[in-house]
């Protein structure tokens, strides 16, 4: 879906939006409204966050360095997104950017990479990583952005692993098992996905994430998926049996 | 994974393979081989494709235009994949690179294009929806790569949709349902998932799709997903509780 879709413009707004508020809003924004899409005064735009909702705002002063609106009305609440970490081993640049668009669409609270043995990516760009949630919650019609997490080191993440949230392990050498089943099994709750590196885990850190209290392992089927497909693919069975992919939640 | 995964490169070949057959192997196969990998005579590589498996074959004459290679044993029988056929309407390059290599590697036996009202590619590049099928399946260790059908309008193909092919129709506009349950009244057998363009099917589509005797529409959820995106989310969940993604198949 592109950003105009239904003609009007909608962009993640990090200040605060209430009725007849007055916006400045930053150099970036002011320039792809006014100079890509050559929005003028008098034009609509929508703004949201995930605190204040999404809002119709009305173009009040067109400038490239900075547009100014007005806040018009509230169109909808914020929607929190279930509660879902998505923990990943940070990949090359093209597929990462990938990677966080996806789970964004798929809807995760929260994007944490972690670093393991096998980790290709030396360097996270964080701000790339944000960059890129914020562009695919823009255009999916989100109203929230995950949170990005700093980078750490797994052994560090999975010490401190909290009791109540099920870490469900994305793991290539569990015996092949019905997907649908075995989360049929998590109770309800904090959840978190881990998603490991191109070249896999390594031994020592398959042992420490399987010692983990809530781990649930989870067979990723017949096929060697990559990363970014496997990020999916996941997403989509832990919302469906779990998540608000279904009628039921 | 990359194909030098294993330290063998792993290429499709369409030749026959069989034990002791001497094989020359296609320009491009070669370049790769002698000049990108530098493998010289002796070297080991895979070849595999759809009807005679994988073969272990051996380097027997490097050349750059055409390296020879002889069959010496066979590793892996071929592996067709479970009868789902994947009908989409084409995307423009980049993202329909991706839902090809995407779809190929969630293991369907057919991506066939679809011309709709709201398509928006108004070619479709057979030749390079073919080279990321066979990518995505030399690297990610299958054997066999899924056909690739000359795009054909939707009216026509509903038209002539066959009695005991199941058609999976992804329905943005579908009521909120659980995707599991919605999967499990589907009886075993052939199968079809049809996914639109980013405008969605016009009305009168809509329409002509519903009125297939064998069609199920699937919810896509509470979230606008990209087609790439849900082509994955979907297939996956089709594999789960229809195809070889579980341990009762």
């Amino acid at each position: 879906m592109a950003r105009s879709q239904g003609r009007v413009p909608r962009l993640y707004c990090e200040q605060t939006l209430s009725a007849r508020s007055k916006l400045t809003l930053p150099r970036e924004a002011s320039h792809y409204l006014v100079t890509v899409l050559r929005s003028g005064d008098g034009a609509v735009v929508r703004l949201f966050n995930a605190i204040d909702g999404e809002w119709q705002c009305v173009i009040s002063h067109a400038n490239r360095k900075a547009a100014q609106v007005i806040c018009e009305e509230r169109l909808r609440e914020a929607t929190p997104p279930p509660d879902i970490d998505y923990l990943f081993a940070p990949l090359k640049s093209a597929r990462l950017d990938y990677l966080a668009q996806k789970a964004t669409e798929m809807g995760v609270r929260q994007l944490r990479p972690v670093i393991t043995r096998h980790t290709v990516a030396d360097k996270v760009n964080l701000d790339r990583l944000r960059a890129n949630a914020i562009e695919a919650a823009e255009q999916c019609n989100m109203v929230y952005v995950p949170d990005v997490a700093e980078p750490e080191k797994l052994k560090g993440v999975l010490a401190s692993w909290p009791d109540d949230r099920t870490l469900i392990f994305c793991d290539e050498r569990a015996g092949q098992a019905n997907p649908v089943d075995t989360l049929k099994q998590v109770k309800p709750g904090p959840m978190a996905v881990l998603l490991g590196p191109e070249g896999g885990f390594s031994e020592e850190e398959r042992d420490m994430i399987l010692a983990v209290p809530t781990v649930v392992a989870l067979s990723l089927g017949p096929r060697i998926m990559r990363a970014d497909t496997a990020a999916v693919a996941v997403l989509a069975l832990v919302q469906s049996v779990l998540g608000d992919w279904c009628a039921d939640k």
